[in-house]
């Protein structure tokens, strides 16, 4: 297991890109729309790691929503699973609660899961496993 | 550059420790009190990063005050560089700004550095260098 990425809720990606691009010391490699998230979405890599760049595109998206709610920052963490739905079924036995019972599709092509963030101490902790075959 | 690790900022850092080690699939490896940060911290590896819990050990401790303001999450990614004080200075010539004009000694044998969250999109961006003699 690893860190996949961190999800950086922001309102002007194109602005946040730039800011992280310096910051980073490198050029995003990727840009997505999940249309079923209403989320924009840009990715910087760092070491083994991204950083994913989070804009709404819509004013119900999730993403507006919690920076209504919060501001700003960091909306999660994605830790990377070789087999998702062995990890869902050993958290789940742990007593964790999952947002969504099985994986579903998420951005960057890969399958997604979320804990619930009350069980991590305020965390939003995703699990992913790339559908890539390499 | 890597994402050396992520600070989770939490209320009880016991129980905090229970729960990240029941989903990362492993133990504790470190603890230490930052007497400078009025800060109790562990850490536990996931790749080649690590998750920092931050426990305050006063109730005027930075971490106390930020869960009285936000609640209990992510409080910061820290990312190692081989030369701070290299990347400090390209970082302030790009427009950042930095909470330390010169790097000071953090947990873990590291010498770090704070950029300002305005700057960032809400995140508390720490730089950090290890002092391992290896």
């Amino acid at each position: 297991m690893h860190i996949d990425h961190i999800g950086i809720a922001v309102r002007d990606l194109e602005s946040a890109i730039q800011t992280y691009e310096k910051i980073l010391n490198t050029s995003c490699f990727k840009r997505e729309v999940v249309e079923s998230e209403k989320v924009d979405t840009a990715f910087l890599q760092t070491g083994e790691s991204k950083v994913e760049l989070l804009g709404g595109t819509s004013p119900d998206s999730v993403i507006n929503s919690y920076i209504e709610r919060r501001g700003e920052g960091i909306h999660h963490v994605a830790f990377e699973v070789t087999d998702i739905e062995k990890e869902m079924k050993r958290l789940k036995d742990e007593g964790f609660r999952l947002l969504n019972e099985t994986p579903k599709k998420g951005a960057d092509n890969k399958l997604v899961a979320f804990l619930h963030p009350k069980g991590q101490h305020g965390v939003l902790v995703e699990l992913c496993q790339s559908m890539d075959t390499e």
